[in-house]
């Protein structure tokens, strides 16, 4: 906070509350939100019926329980007391910060993205203990999807199979399931759908949650039967872009060149304009956060980053693959915590 | 907007968008933003990998696709032309809005909430007939709770066995599955955890999700066997203001005077101090929103508002009890969408 030249900091939704605090808000309109003032002092405020669900820690934070009919963000603007120039959380719903201005004309306002990534981009090695721990259970259930049938069941039908066997797997919950089957798989967002899997289809599964507090995020490619035509001659460079970029990964290296990397090699190969997403994004309590690896992000690489190394090749109406693992950065080079096997997996 | 006195206005993540569009865009660092001029010119801007899952409808909106080294809060901003006075979606993240501010220091930013709710807060009859079948999925498994055995096995274990009967009966999601027993069940929003559940314990199971777009929310209690000390009495109370409470919904009344009517049941019978949270919430694309049952919220009950009637008592350490139904206000008087037993349930 004071290199970023901030009097006061307040952080409420998404991970850099638990971060800092080991306790995930819910998201609701009934704000709960940490406000840290510029000598240290740290207090939580919180809705009554949620403040039996905080572990505490008074040696790192106070409470401040308000009631239905109490005005949480008065108390949070009286914590702040004289702080000028105020960070607060990126995903904080704009109604609380705009409600916060109001009271507040001569503060400003700044995004605490920046200040809570250089504390959170580099994971300790219980960090990654537990991404590890977290990747190993999708691992688990990738290689056994190679016994499921794909054939004639729809996709949500299959997303459901692999949703449950993730939870199985040790995961507290599953926060996205891709199973985008023949066309749809070339919509890299797709959600599964209603479409019944055919002989001949190829396949993107694209799943992963939370374990332990941190994610998983894991991709294969599955095709039913007979690959469709030209199918494998471009799996074969999709997957020397993504061994070869994961090998890439080094300390001093910058984000943006691991992208280019394997960009290039797609591009070589005459399939650039069939990938038009960023390789990756990095991995911890969100699902996705600093590093992005992407043209313009020239975050310099450190010993203990996490991030995906996920690029794809789409053909419109026809077909799409991705394959992505989670890696970390080591001292010396790259640890891929994925494992499972890349190669195109023919099921039934 | 005209009333409002906004030139233009950007809807994000929530449900102001699926509303207005169809669509639900996915919750990321990637923005998706709806924005509308003061012509009524509507313009989606959207990443190209999420396009794709856009059903088109070109007489409402036309699509700005934007890549990954695009700046998505610059062709917002060029989009938002001279609009002085801007409405930005609730939930927006703020680093958005930030953004978006440090663009256009001579704009005024205000809260799209009033706007959008005034549009959402009165459901048509086909929305009351997607809330009134989720209702009645979750009515189905709260009914078949009773042949649930409770007793020796975890609250989350219990968590998922109704979270899976909630998708069987045709949810496409179970949002919260509160299972909370014993002393947890005075703490309202409980997450199920690994307490094992045991003869004489009270259980608080409030649950629900999404149905063809429309929220459920309901909460049944239970008893393992002989209830505790003072839980039959108690209970009778809270059916009693549960009933009245709803029973007393009619156009005209305020959503205060329905909270006030539930609660001077409970004053009167000494349990004030343990029903320290609102009586309700209105519920729809979302499960909370507008209007709010609560001391302050004087919205004037109409036609077609949807909100939950939800009293609780707790009493910390040892137990906690809550009733709740979601109701429809009608021409004349009330329906409760929710009509499960309400009685005390006795499981093994």
């Amino acid at each position: 906070m004071t290199t970023a030249g901030v009097d006061a900091m307040c952080v409420s939704i998404g991970s850099d509350l638990p971060y800092l605090t080991g306790y995930r808000a819910h998201i609701s309109e009934r704000p709960t939100m940490l406000v840290i003032d510029g000598s240290g002092v740290t207090t939580m405020v919180i809705p009554t019926l949620e403040a039996p669900r905080v572990t505490r820690h008074d040696d790192v934070f106070s409470l401040e329980v308000w009631d239905e009919t109490d005005d949480p963000m008065g108390i949070v603007d009286s914590l702040l007391a004289d702080a000028g120039r105020i960070a607060i959380g990126s995903q904080t719903w704009s109604r609380f910060t705009l409600d916060l201005q109001g009271r507040r004309p001569s503060s400003t306002w700044i995004d605490a993205e920046p200040i809570m990534s250089s504390l959170r981009i580099i994971k300790s090695p219980a960090e990654i203990d537990r991404l590890r721990a977290a990747a190993a259970a999708v691992d688990g259930v990738a290689d056994d999807i190679n016994g499921i049938r794909f054939s004639g069941r729809t996709e949500a039908d299959v997303a459901r199979e692999i949703t449950d066997r993730t939870l199985a797997a040790g995961h507290e919950s599953v926060e996205f399931c891709i199973v985008a089957s023949g066309p749809n798989g070339a919509s890299p967002h797709h959600t599964a759908s209603d479409r019944v899997i055919n002989m001949g289809d190829a396949i993107v599964v694209d799943f992963g949650g939370y374990q332990d507090g941190y994610c998983s995020d894991t991709t294969r490619t599955f095709v039913v039967g007979e690959p469709p035509s030209g199918f494998v001659e471009a799996y074969a460079v999709l997957l020397k872009a993504q061994t070869s970029a994961s090998a890439f990964v080094a300390p001093g290296r910058k984000a943006s060149e691991i992208d280019a990397h394997a960009r290039a090699i797609i591009d070589a190969a005459g399939y650039g304009d069939r990938f038009f997403h960023r390789l990756g994004h990095g991995i911890g309590l969100d699902g996705h956060e600093r590093p992005y690896l992407v043209d313009g992000d020239d975050t310099v690489i450190e010993e203990g980053m996490a991030f995906s190394i996920e690029p794809g090749i789409y053909t419109p109406g026809e077909w799409g693959m991705r394959i992505e693992d989670i890696v970390v950065a080591t001292a010396s080079g790259v640890e891929s915590l994925n494992t499972s096997d890349r190669r195109i997996r023919t099921v039934s």
